[in-house]
């Protein structure tokens, strides 16, 4: 199963694609989609949405996991974000593709067990899991590879549980 | 010229159409796109877009206006809110409407002409304008006449003074 992750944000979202196989994780491709500083909001949504719908034609993913948006203190950047966010889970719904959504917390327990994990632990289990030498240099793409781990975690367990067929 | 006035909500988006000639205002709708609580985010932002875009469709309107958004406190609808204003705004980007964006202190003086104007003095004002018995009893449709309004204002203005053509 092809599970792409994706970590919103204004100027950069990370993604991540992986091949999930019975609790093996291939890593497929990470990158960032960029819009360009400076450019009004709406266009810089339209490039993002574009991005993304090359991306989700080129890679073909089977589903889709995206990082759950809290802000507790730096709200100047919440609705930007959240435009952003908006954008992408549009594209993604427009072709009907299963959406789901993890918490920071959800994806630290996923990969390390520890919901108070640092982000060099994240890294190191992302790297570990996805024989990779070192993590993504982007932190948004290493994000979004630890999304779409957290995805096939949870779902693996959800199919062996029966929760879903 | 036919603006088109946008109040972004998650479950309910203001909208509010005027046709502005030499700073007389003609009423041409309102009313609010609405989309059902319960669905997942990703639904709804499909709904969002689609409806926007029949509206769009329909009314062919030669400007957009929106709110812009500021969260000091209640930011657990900052993101929510982000993200239906990222559909909003695409779904004009995408078809090049010149969008233009104000805050409510812009909308407050362009009505009222004082920044402190209580929700009742723009309402009045709104009504006075557009030459309506009462205003929209959907709040968010009201406001969405007073951002198209705000529109018009500083769109003339801006005329008046040869900033643009």
């Amino acid at each position: 199963m092809k599970i792409l992750g994706l970590d919103p944000g204004t100027a950069i979202t990370g993604y991540g694609l992986i091949n999930a196989d019975k609790g093996a994780y291939q890593l497929e491709e990470f990158g960032a989609l960029r819009t360009p500083a400076g450019r009004p909001a709406h266009e810089r949504l339209c490039m993002l949405y574009d991005a993304l719908n090359s991306l989700l034609d080129r890679s073909q993913p089977d589903q889709v996991a995206i990082e759950q948006l809290f802000f507790n203190k730096n709200t100047t950047t919440a609705v930007p974000v959240g435009q952003a966010r908006g954008v992408l889970l549009l594209a993604c719904a427009q072709r009907q593709l299963p959406i789901s959504e993890y918490t920071p917390l959800e994806v630290k327990q996923a990969l390390t067990g520890y919901g108070r994990a640092e982000k060099q632990q994240i890294q190191y289990m992302v790297c570990h899991l996805l024989k990779m030498d070192a993590p993504p240099k982007n932190d948004d793409a290493a994000d979004a590879l630890a999304i779409a781990i957290t995805h096939a975690h949870y779902y693996r367990g959800r199919k062996l549980r029966g929760e879903i067929s």
